[in-house]
């Protein structure tokens, strides 16, 4: 067997799922689980979630941030009912983005009081749930969504606790072009204009709203720990200078909210940002700065989404149709096509991310052939791996797994080419259980309103 | 108001549906129907058909092919059971892209024999399923395919009609990076490479494949007439080395489908390829070329999905929150947020498509603003319109709606953030009628297994 074959069957640990293991006759298990049971009970294409994964990324982030309650697990990059529970389980503090999220973290049972409410457009339908519920925190992203909370809470008698979301204005080295603490874009109030300063004391001098600490956020897949510092030094600027001018109490003004975006490794080459490290750096620079300031530090909260979910999982499928195609005179690239595509994992056209996909359930023994990983939507765009050099043995019928698909693959998930969405199973001490049953054709007409 | 505003208050006809009209008080109808009344019982963000410009679509491609049987609806731009029967009922074929879409297809009633299968990952299942309902055509893809389908066919005991998929290796103009034509892509046999010679061989030596035709497919919003003529030039010479080869009668090997791709137009400047002009230049150049070979011309057939369902259809949104932004000392740009986003129309981000996006609910008359349609999602590239200059009166609580979404919107719709899925309401002479709801907090946990 050639090096690149023998590396092909080595699972890179920083990607793949902290307990998923090669057995010594190839097949592949997770949580000492083989996959190809997995297969086999529940069929493919099917999301496997590694539960003592995702719950070890929740207390890493915890033991790096002081604390479960400083850390918010941003539930848009993979939610269930069943991953709710589990957050709330491991002490960790809820973000949602829309009135859809805050309605199932409520229904799975999340205290309403660890929840922070984001978005950019939230209505007052969004806004009367946020406050009826007694969510924690609602972040606030714009004067017309300041009003329309400061009605809503002195109608409903209540005082919400408001972080203020700030655009520091720092463009954050990112793998994706969701880069949003810059100033061109829909989210917070910029810093640069005034506008943050003069939302924050619209809310010191409201009497429904309670100014508890201003919130931030660099950017998406972010390996640069000097962005998230750069930015925490600036919002600190603004919350000083607000303590300052409106002599606001840092015994309720006291947070500093810095978001998410903490990168992960995708592909072995990666390497995903050092958690422990970077919280003990900005931690360290912020408490420096206060200091300098002469504030007393206020307490960092996060927003990982990505970096606690994401690599927990990963979507197996089975291949089905291998197709050599010789696209000039010298050249072939070979086209493995898989039972799931686009609809399950739409980051690979739409933000041309990279996987690291492997053959599971057998050792790989081929010499390496210039690959192609591709769906089986109705789309030539419709392509997982772009650009591999799998070994040439692979063949219809074998099962292949792409890693680190926690995160913005299910939740992003469409019905394209009445493709029913994946089953999602999790593994734990050696068992399987399903947790979100596969899509049926069923499920794909049962919005249709009959007699047509 | 200045020229401007008075344009933007005038709908394109060729962007918007057939029957949309703006009253004199500024309100836009459809069928008759005013949009904000439609908003007013059936909630935004909502898709709205005109179903009479659909099924005009239906009539002008079936008049411009020869007959309806030549055209096959590609239903993977937009399905629901309503619209395949309509396309049942103007007498079109059906085109389905994968097992999903031809359950969908059969239970709607649609009949077997006038559906055509695609696919380039079809597994046993999905040729089963084709073979025991009885399906018009299967459109092969692959030697695997070929080799699978005979099998199924054998053990059915049946005669499948099949076409060839031919790669003629044209690379068409297009605004977006789905050609699918040129070589190195998962589609088809390879013409240049004889490989489609090969499949065309082997079905004629089969006893249970029938090969009725070619199939190949330049690409989508094709603008250029030339792509389709090159290809189906290339194809005939295909097609007549194969009668000649192999002694194939035309009585039964007579098809030469053309496949879809009809751009249609997305926003004022955008010119729609002229159905009838091209369908008659083609069907000219074919029969010339024919000719030249010495052979009858075979049957044209065509697969439009987006020239279809495209123009048919507008979604329509409540704006929200409207947010300028200073982005540098000199320039204001308006963020106007509306209640949908990337989860109902992936297309702008996805392919950077643009759309005319127009106020519904009255006359616009501000002066115009550099503006940016975004959405509602926690993602900063979750945008409906990049750069516009609508008029600066627009505000909270008005009405846009998005023209031209009836393709590849709700059939690629996700739902992100936990945003239910919107209404499809179908307008006809002066009535609507809600065919899909929207979806639910109850139908977005409804494959929850209970029991975490």
């Amino acid at each position: 067997m050639v090096q690149e074959t023998e590396l092909f069957n080595t699972l890179p640990p920083h990607v793949w799922p902290r307990h998923a293991r090669r057995q010594e006759d190839g097949v592949v298990t997770i949580a000492g689980v083989p996959l190809p049971e997995i297969a086999e009970e529940y069929g493919t294409p099917v999301l496997v979630v590694d539960e003592d994964d995702f719950r070890s990324r929740c207390r890493d982030m915890a033991a790096a941030y002081g604390g479960p309650e400083n850390v918010h697990y941003a539930c848009k990059a993979f939610m269930t009912s069943h991953i709710v529970r589990w957050v709330d389980e491991e002490g960790l503090c809820l973000d949602v983005a829309s009135l859809g999220e805050l309605e199932v973290a409520l229904r799975a049972g999340f205290p309403a009081e660890r929840i922070t409410a984001h978005g950019n457009n939230k209505d007052e339908h969004y806004l009367e749930r946020c406050v009826e519920s007694g969510i924690g925190h609602v972040v606030l992203d714009s004067a017309q969504e300041l009003e329309r909370l400061e009605a809503v809470a002195a109608r409903e008698g209540a005082t919400q606790d408001v972080l203020v979301r700030v655009k520091p204005g720092i463009e954050a080295h990112t793998h994706e072009f969701i880069a949003t603490s810059h100033e061109d874009q829909k989210f917070g109030f910029s810093l640069a204009s005034g506008s943050a300063y003069e939302a924050a004391r619209a809310c010191a001098e409201s009497e429904s709203l309670r100014l508890v600490g201003l919130h931030c956020h660099v950017g998406s897949q972010v390996f640069d720990a000097e962005g998230f510092s750069l930015a925490a030094e600036r919002v600190l600027g603004l919350y000083d200078r607000l303590i300052e001018d409106l002599g606001l109490s840092t015994e309720v003004f006291n947070l500093l909210d810095l978001g998410g975006g903490y990168g992960i490794a995708y592909c072995a080459e990666d390497r995903p940002l050092d958690v422990e490290s970077v919280a003990h750096d900005l931690r360290t620079r912020v408490a420096q700065h206060a200091e300098n300031l002469g504030i007393e530090s206020p307490t960092i909260m996060v927003e990982p989404g990505r970096a606690i979910a994401g690599p927990s999982t990963v979507t197996m499928y089975s291949v089905g149709t291998v197709k050599d195609v010789h696209y000039d005179d010298e050249r072939t690239r070979r086209y493995l096509a898989v039972d799931g595509g686009m609809s399950d994992n739409i980051r690979p056209i739409l933000y041309g991310a990279e996987y690291d996909a492997r053959l599971v359930n057998r050792f790989a023994e081929g010499d390496p052939v210039l690959s192609r990983l591709v769906g089986s939507h109705c789309e030539s765009g419709d392509i997982l791996v772009q650009d591999a050099e799998y070994p040439g043995d692979i063949e219809a019928g074998d099962l292949i797994a792409i890693a680190a698909t926690g995160a913005y693959c299910w939740s992003m998930s469409s019905r394209y080419n009445m493709m029913g969405r994946p089953a999602i199973v999790v593994v734990r001490g050696g068992e399987s259980r399903l947790i979100v049953r596969r899509e049926t054709i069923d499920d794909l007409i049962a919005l249709e309103v009959s007699a047509g």
